[in-house]
């Protein structure tokens, strides 16, 4: 296959990743990066050298001779890529932008703040045990869901966006995954527990899900 | 005016909207919005109401009937609305993904970590001091800028995409303000140092400066 997501299961861009390649019915090859073991694949430098970030996930797609990092930069370039497919942007420009906008205060100010690299800082540094570091997580997992669920009451219909599925459900979804994980209490978004369920029912987001992958623990 | 930006001088994705305006030739309102005082003026219901995640910049643009918030998402916005002005995001596909991904990985992967709000979360939960908000912020930042120059040999010209201004000077210039603020070593960076030196000659950067906004302290 001519396109390669070096991902890992539990990375919530992993997943925004795969789900917009399932939703855009592009084949791809799954390469796993374990972010754990032996300190991180992502650090050796089999790895920097496809992103010297070392962070996942990276695409490449050999037809386009293009390795690209980042996961809302790679599903706008799949999506431009395959416009016939679902539209996971859409064409009016204001429409365009709110999505966009949604996608990135998940993308911008949650999910970095609970990244990996984050959570292992703040216990080297400060002596952050699991439990701080679950109150981290949520704390700003619930402070971005918070101002999502306003917007939302705006916007949502079955999806972030009315009917449509777009790049902020393909980025809410996982979110989730990590609110939960961290034990978020979800009472106050009834808007985003909608959409949540609406999503899982299609199977290119049950096919993403981080315990359907093949790394899974 | 029909376009309004509510933003804080020393915000960077403030500053990031500033300068993309400036380079599109677009004549607009700035509303400061004090971030510090009275606890943050981001919080009162009157900016509330313009962007619950309680976060700058918004841009309002009257003729359109639109309220946007993430830089990001503005600065598409407005380089779409104004084509025939400099482009700020490249016609090709290919190229127009590498400069989204190297401006997620300053505005996803860099800037959130050292926000006003996280570093006032590290005080006031791990009794981080000035300095030890310095040493987290430059962590971060030079951990971001070691990927950026890696990936910047290979794409670099007097700007981060060849000779074109690009969304990806946007964010970098504003991120090394912050970086000189923090105290970052910038020695191991010369293509980001020579690219900063590049933008800051032209006068549409100089007039996005923190210093030179009404609102500097």
């Amino acid at each position: 296959m001519s396109i390669k997501l070096h991902g890992y299961w539990r990375s919530s861009a992993s997943y925004r990743v795969r789900i917009a390649l399932n939703l855009k019915g592009i084949a791809y090859e799954y390469v796993p990066v374990h972010l754990v073991k032996d300190g991180g694949e992502q650090h050796q430098a089999r790895y920097q050298g496809l992103n010297p970030s070392e962070l996942v996930p990276t695409l490449v797609d050999e037809d386009e001779d293009i390795i690209l990092n980042q996961s809302l930069a790679i599903i706008e370039y799949v999506d431009e890529k395959y416009p016939s497919a679902v539209k996971l942007l859409p064409e009016h420009k204001l429409q365009r932008a709110r999505v966009r906008a949604l996608a990135q205060d998940i993308a911008a100010d949650i999910q970095p703040l609970a990244n990996l690299r984050v959570l292992q800082y703040l216990e080297s540094h400060y002596q952050v045990d699991a439990d701080g570091k679950a109150e981290w997580s949520r704390h700003w997992i619930e402070k971005g869901f918070a101002g999502i669920e306003k917007r939302l009451q705006t916007t949502a219909g079955k999806y972030c966006f009315g009917f449509d599925l777009s790049l902020a459900d393909v980025c809410l979804v996982p979110q989730i995954y990590n609110a939960l994980r961290f034990g978020a209490d979800m009472a106050s978004f009834p808007l985003i527990q909608r959409i949540h369920e609406n999503c899982n029912k299609l199977p290119e987001f049950v096919a993403a899900k981080p315990e359907n992958q093949p790394d899974a623990q």
